[in-house]
C-alpha cells in the first residue's frame, strides 16, 4: 500500500503501544531492522491491573461515550483509569527522536526509540478514544436510563510527527517529505478504517499556540471514530438529499460549481483545485479538493499524491503571508487547522469526497474569533468577512 | 407583559435604533417621561444613503447569509455597507449612563442618553443580524448557482446592560435586579418573537475575557435568528423522533430522569431543578430547567420568575468559587457562556422546553479547552471529565 520509495517499519512501544516509522530516505535508518531499537523505557504496559489504594489490583479500563439525548451526539469522556506512570522530563519533547549517550547508547526521554526518523506516527499515550483488549463494544444506560444510551469509545488516536526536527513547520517541509506524510495518512486510514466498528478516520495538524497547541515539534494526530461525527453526518444528511432530489453527487458538484464560479478559486494544479467554499464561516478558510470523485487518501493515484504535496505547500505558503505584522510587514505565521474530510467506512460511504478544509481563528493581527454564546451554544457561526474577500486576498499573495 | 413594578419606556437613537428602559426602582428615573433625553450624537440615521468615493450616494445594505450546501447551515457575513461615522472615544464604556456636565446639561460618550438607568436594552450598533427598512427577505443564488442560496439576513441583535454599574458581574446582582432582567428577556422574547421570518430568539451572556467579551460592563446579548440555528435543528430532531417513537415530550423526560437519577442535581428550588446533564460536554456545564413545562421565558409565571432570580444567584455564585488560586485559594471568577434555549417561534414550537444551559472552556486555573480540530473540524466534542465529576464538585460548593 505505501510507494516503493518508502519503507513501513512496524514496533512496539514499552507499554505497548503502536509506533510506525515511514523513512524515505537512504539509508533508511530508522527502517532498518538492524538499527530499530526498543523502547528502553520502564513503562508498565499501559493494560496491567492497576493497584487501587487497598493494595487490590482493578484492570484498567477505557473511555466510555455517551449520546447526548437532546442532540443525538456521541461524547467521548475521560472516565478511565490506565497507567500513567511515566511521564517524560518536562524539558523534554516527547516526540523528539532519542538521543545518543557519550558510551553510545541510546536513551529516549520521550516516545520515539530510535535516535533518527523520517516521519513517524504511534498510539496517543493519553488517547480519548482507545480499544481495549478484550474488545467490548457492549453498551449500557447511564444511571439505568434509556434516554442515556453509553459504550466504550473504542476508537483510536495516533500522533503524526512530521519530521525529526523539533523547529519548523509542515509548511518549511520539502515536497519529498510531505509525499512521505501522504503515504502514513494513507497508510493509517486503511489500517484504521478495517478496525472493527470504526465509522471514520480524520488526519488532522493544529498548528499554533492561539488553537492551544503546547508541543512546537511538528506534528498532527488521526482519530478513529467508532460514530459519525456531527458535521460529517451532516454532509451525509445534505448529499443524500441531493441525491434523491437531483440523483447526482453533492461534493462532486460543489467543486464544479466552484470551478466554473471562478471567482473564488485560489489556486489550480493538474489533479487539485483550491477555493474558499461560497459560504466559509471562519475568517480564513480554504478547502483543497482533488478534480478526480476520490474518496479518501488510499484512494489517491501516486500523480495525484505527488501533485498534492506541491499544491498543500504552495498553499500553507500563502495563508503564512495572509497576515502582516501592521508596523513592519513581517509575515505571521497563521495559526490554523487543517482537516481530511474523508468517505465515511460504512452507511453512506459512495456520497463521500475527499477534500482538505483549512482554515484559521485569527481574524487580524492579534484577533482572535472566539467561539461564544451563538457558536458554542447553538452552533451557528456568524463570519466578519465574505468568502469573496478572502479568496482575493489568497490570490494576490504570491 | 411586564410585571406592574417595572417600567417599560421605549425610545429611539439618533440613528434610528430601538432602545427600552427597563426600570424597578422609585423613582424610576430613566422610566420618567419628564426625564427622558434624547440622544445629544450627531449620528447620521443608519439607513441613510452612504457617498461613496466618487461622490455618489448608494442605498445602505444589511448584511446577507448563506447556506452551505455542504451542511445546510446558514452563515450569516459582515457584507453590508451601513453608516459607521460615529465611535465612541477609546476610554468611554458605550454602555454606561451618560454624564452630567458642569452646566448641568446630559452628555453622552455611549449609547444610552439618560444619566440613570435599571435595565436598558438597545439594538447592536454594528449588528450580524439586521432587519432593513424596505423589510425585503427576497433570496438570490450567489453566482447564479442553485447550490449556494442566500438572502438577507434579517434578524436583530440586541445588547441588554445589566446594571448601570460599570463595575461587578451579573453574579453581584440583587434578586430584585435579577428579577427585572428576566422581565425585559421575556419582553424581548415576545417582541422579537412577532418580527417577520424570526424563527427563534436567543437571550445569553458571555462572561470573561477568555472567551472574547472585551467590555467589562455587565451585559448580555439577545439575538432573533430568521433561521433555526444546527444544535436547535439537533434538538428538534431529536424531539421529533422521540416523541413519534414514544408519544412522550424528550426535554420533559429528560429532566425528569434526571430527577429521577438524582446524582447530578446541583440545586433544586419550588419551581426550578439544576442539573448537570448526563451527557454534559465541557469542562463545566450545568442546565438550569423549571419544573413545569414551559415553552420560553414569556411562559414563566410571575412566581417562577421570583424563584429564578433566586435559584440563578444561587447557581452563579457557586460557579464563582468552582475554580480556585492553587496557592492560596481564592476564587476565581468563572469565565462562561450562559445562554437560554427557548421553543422556536414555528414548526416544531411544541418540541420545545426553556432550559439555561450554562457552561465554561476553563478546564483547571489557566487551562482553556481549546477548540480545535476535532471540534471545530468535525463538530465532536470529547470531555476530559465525567458530568459525574462536575456535578460532586457544584453539590459540595456552598
Amino acid at each position: 500500500m505505501t510507494s516503493p520509495a518508502v519503507r513501513r517499519t512496524a514496533t512496539t512501544l514499552a507499554d505497548g503501544r503502536d509506533l510506525i516509522y515511514f523513512d524515505d530516505t537512504e539509508p533508511y535508518v530508522s527502517g532498518a531492522a538492524t538499527r530499530r531499537l526498543d523502547d528502553p523505557r520502564p513503562l508498565p504496559h499501559r493494560f496491567a491491573p492497576i493497584p487501587g489504594p487497598d493494595g487490590v489490583e482493578r484492570p484498567a479500563t477505557g473511555p466510555e461515550m455517551r449520546r447526548d439525548p437532546l442532540t443525538g451526539e456521541w461524547i467521548p469522556m475521560a472516565s478511565h483509569r490506565m497507567n500513567r506512570t511515566f511521564l517524560p522530563a518536562a524539558d523534554a519533547c516527547p516526540l523528539c527522536p532519542a538521543r545518543t549517550s557519550e558510551s553510545g547508547t541510546a536513551y529516549s526521554d520521550g516516545e520515539v526509540p530510535d535516535t533518527a526518523y523520517d516521519v513517524v506516527v504511534f498510539e496517543n499515550r493519553f488517547p480519548a478514544l482507545m480499544v481495549l483488549p478484550d474488545g467490548s463494544a457492549e453498551g449500557w444506560d447511564v444511571d439505568g436510563e434509556p434516554l442515556w444510551p453509553a459504550r466504550p469509545a473504542a476508537g483510536r488516536c495516533e500522533v503524526v510527527c512530521f519530521s525529526s526536527d523539533h523547529t519548523g513547520s509542515f509548511g518549511g517541509l520539502t515536497a519529498h517529505r510531505v509525499r512521505t506524510i501522504i503515504e502514513a495518512w494513507a497508510d493509517r486510514t486503511t489500517v484504521l478504517s478495517a478496525l472493527p466498528g470504526i465509522e471514520q478516520v480524520f488526519c488532522f495538524e493544529n498548528r499554533g499556540k492561539e488553537i492551544g497547541v503546547t508541543l512546537p515539534h511538528p506534528h498532527g494526530q488521526i482519530y478513529a471514530f467508532p460514530f459519525t461525527t456531527p458535521r460529517t453526518a451532516a454532509m451525509l444528511t445534505q448529499a443524500r438529499e441531493y441525491r434523491e432530489r437531483t440523483g447526482r453527487h453533492l461534493l462532486s458538484d460543489v467543486v464544479a460549481a466552484e470551478r466554473r464560479a471562478g471567482t473564488r478559486i485560489v489556486l489550480e494544479t493538474e489533479h487539485w483545485v483550491a477555493y474558499v467554499p461560497a459560504a466559509a464561516k471562519w475568517p480564513v478558510e480554504v478547502h483543497l479538493a482533488p478534480k478526480r470523485d476520490v474518496l479518501d487518501l488510499p484512494g489517491l493515484t501516486d500523480a495525484e499524491r505527488d501533485d498534492l504535496a506541491a499544491a498543500y505547500l504552495e498553499l500553507l505558503g500563502r495563508l503564512d503571508r495572509f497576515f502582516v505584522e501592521p508596523d513592519d510587514g513581517t509575515p505571521i505565521p497563521l495559526p490554523y487547522i487543517a482537516g481530511w474530510h474523508q468517505a465515511v467506512v460504512g452507511e453512506g460511504r459512495e456520497l463521500g469526497r475527499l477534500h482538505l478544509q483549512l482554515f484559521s481563528v485569527l481574524r487580524a493581527p492579534g484577533k482572535l474569533k472566539y467561539l461564544a454564546g451563538v457558536e458554542s451554544g447553538l452552533a451557528a457561526w456568524i463570519s466578519d468577512t465574505t468568502p469573496e474577500r478572502i479568496a482575493a486576498h489568497l490570490q494576490e499573495i504570491r
